[in-house]
């Protein structure tokens, strides 16, 4: 990219204000930058949904990633920049929201906590972090500004937890759960592909998924045009996950399965 | 435009991640590139509401437009750039989505199926051309790439056949039916202003809509505020058809109208 | 901001075409355009959510903020331009829309009405003319057309009112109106936060809201984090108006209240 990249997500509502006022803080600052909006429809104050979103860093390029889910704004939260191997710096509340998108970025090389008032917007507003301090912390970062300038450096194990950790996977069984459901009605599990490759299941072989409530029998595929319109699927989706959805139907309804919830897959014998 | 212009439509949902990923593949090619959403709120696998769309290319500056609706991706169906008389360039799936557009931009100058990997985001993920394929193609295209290196030339009478076609117009007669209801209920014809004329029918006429469940005499007028709250008005809309409307109500849903539905309008005897 | 700055408003609802015809408008004419989307989402026809959005351009940088809530188009109703003392330029129908920001960006210097067709895009659609009118007025204002070349000045006290006014503070009580209610079912108040603090009314008081249905008891305070979840709070929010809240939940649905209903709040005894 020959200018700076900056995302933004959040769980302010496709679209609301607050973006615009975000966005305008950065490109006061750095006149340049382009700035992506990745997802602002994650679900009011979901850790969750939030994490799976910053997740697709991983398919922009480098850049200055904001994501702004913060029940806990204004009391003793932390604000913190993580850098990542690949380049990136993540930017955001200390809720575990910013964890699983390192994964996927090649690790943690340093996080700090956002003390050093010299880069907030002021006054700072209690309940505005995105626009007074993430962002700005953003826009100075891409202008040069070091990471260690920030504040004090943190030691990645005192991290609140990941929302979710990676599921398992066994021979012929992989168990994980639900952590995105789309647009679509599509859901999301936290199993990456190449771990999933590991459990034999193989394109085109018989599998059984259990929703704890529900078991479907099904194929493990590739595209929704394998099969007929209202059949359930399981395939790799576009961001290096296992999704299972129906075709041109919606899956979180059919089976009442929401995020959190469990989901196994079986080889069938 | 002093910068290179493109523009998005798909099904995705407006504001959800796909979206941003998408200009994210524009944005590294070509970095001077003006992104613009055109709707990616087109309800789900709906080819009529997406062709409707993309006519609305014709009010924007000459550029690059993808538009994804695209039940069939992964499949044989084939991914197409089409040329235009305009200088624009259409880039999607082969299944009706992008022929009407082309009748509002002069034509279609050539059609060309896509299937030089040279010019492919890798590996490709069989659910989401849009990103690997479409939005590739165009950052491609205007960097000047020629439309023959993508893949063979199609006869454009070879392509999936249109949504719709353009509705028929007698002496006092016009026969349609609706390819899209707005954020306010409104819906639009296959009917555009030019052919609405020649019916006959003039401003401030009194005419009879026949939606097929309803018969609605009202009259042929050309801005909301003629009538008064609630009332039923056909006009000449903002993108050269016809539109039928409840001045600040929903007429879809006041008449049970939904796109596909037949719609007659009669001057009145 | 190196780059000229505009932002976007309207009822047209997030992300549908209309805004990326605007956009479009204003880069074929000013290249370097930066334009934000403030928010589209304002609820059909409502001026007074309307107002409210536009109040958020004094958190924006000085630019050409085009906003169009206008039921009215078509009709003999007035386009106009405000300039602003901070020094931007507000453009939109004359129907009290554009009055309460003017409020938060230190005053009215002058307004004409639009009407020299020179500076419009022809022919002028009488339902669109946010595409037709008003963004093509911003982007001559952003390459130096100057404000009389549009058209007659106007006396600011002949513009239609303002859809509110701001609410009254005596000691000890605070009596508004609700003039948004915003994605998280948080309800804003026709009281600016420095107004607020004239009722002697401090952080952490014990107040009584009255909701003309309902009183509840609560705090004056600054955080959500403060509260758990499911309490009501009262705080100033980021915007510089009182903010009346459920924690993680919703208060409009929760007390059945809406835009328009009278707020009083008074310190407890």
């Amino acid at each position: 990219m020959a200018r700076k990249l900056f995302s933004l997500s959040s769980d302010f509502g496709v679209g609301t204000p607050g973006i615009g006022i975000m966005r305008s803080v950065i490109l006061e600052m750095c006149s340049g930058a382009e700035i992506i909006d990745l997802w602002h429809g994650i679900p009011g104050f979901e850790i969750t949904e939030g994490a799976w979103t910053i997740e697709s860093v991983a398919q922009l390029p480098v850049g200055y990633h904001v994501c702004v889910v913060d029940p806990g704004v204004g009391t003793e939260r932390r604000g913190i920049i993580i850098k990542t191997k690949r380049g990136d710096y993540l930017i955001g509340p200390d809720n575990g929201l910013l964890i699983p998108a390192t994964r996927m970025l090649g690790g943690i090389v340093k996080v700090v906590e956002i003390t050093n008032e010299k880069f907030m917007r002021k006054p700072v507003c209690p309940v505005f972090h995105g626009r007074d301090v993430f962002a700005p912390a953003a826009a100075w970062l891409s202008k040069g500004a070091r990471i260690e300038q920030f504040g004090q450096e943190i030691d990645p194990k005192k991290l609140v937890k990941a929302p979710y950790e990676e599921g398992s996977v066994s021979n012929g069984t992989v168990s994980g759960e639900v952590i995105h459901v789309n647009h679509f009605g599509s859901v999301a599990i936290n199993i990456i592909n190449d771990e999933f490759a590991k459990s034999g299941i193989k394109y085109k072989d018989d599998i059984e998924i259990d929703t704890s409530v529900k078991r479907i029998n099904t194929k493990f595929l590739k595209a929704f045009g394998e099969v007929t319109k209202g059949e359930v699927i399981v395939i790799p989706d576009d961001c290096g996950r296992i999704e299972i959805a129906v075709n041109q139907g919606r899956f979180d309804e059919k089976f009442g399965v929401k995020v959190g919830d469990k989901i196994t897959i079986k080889k069938s014998l």
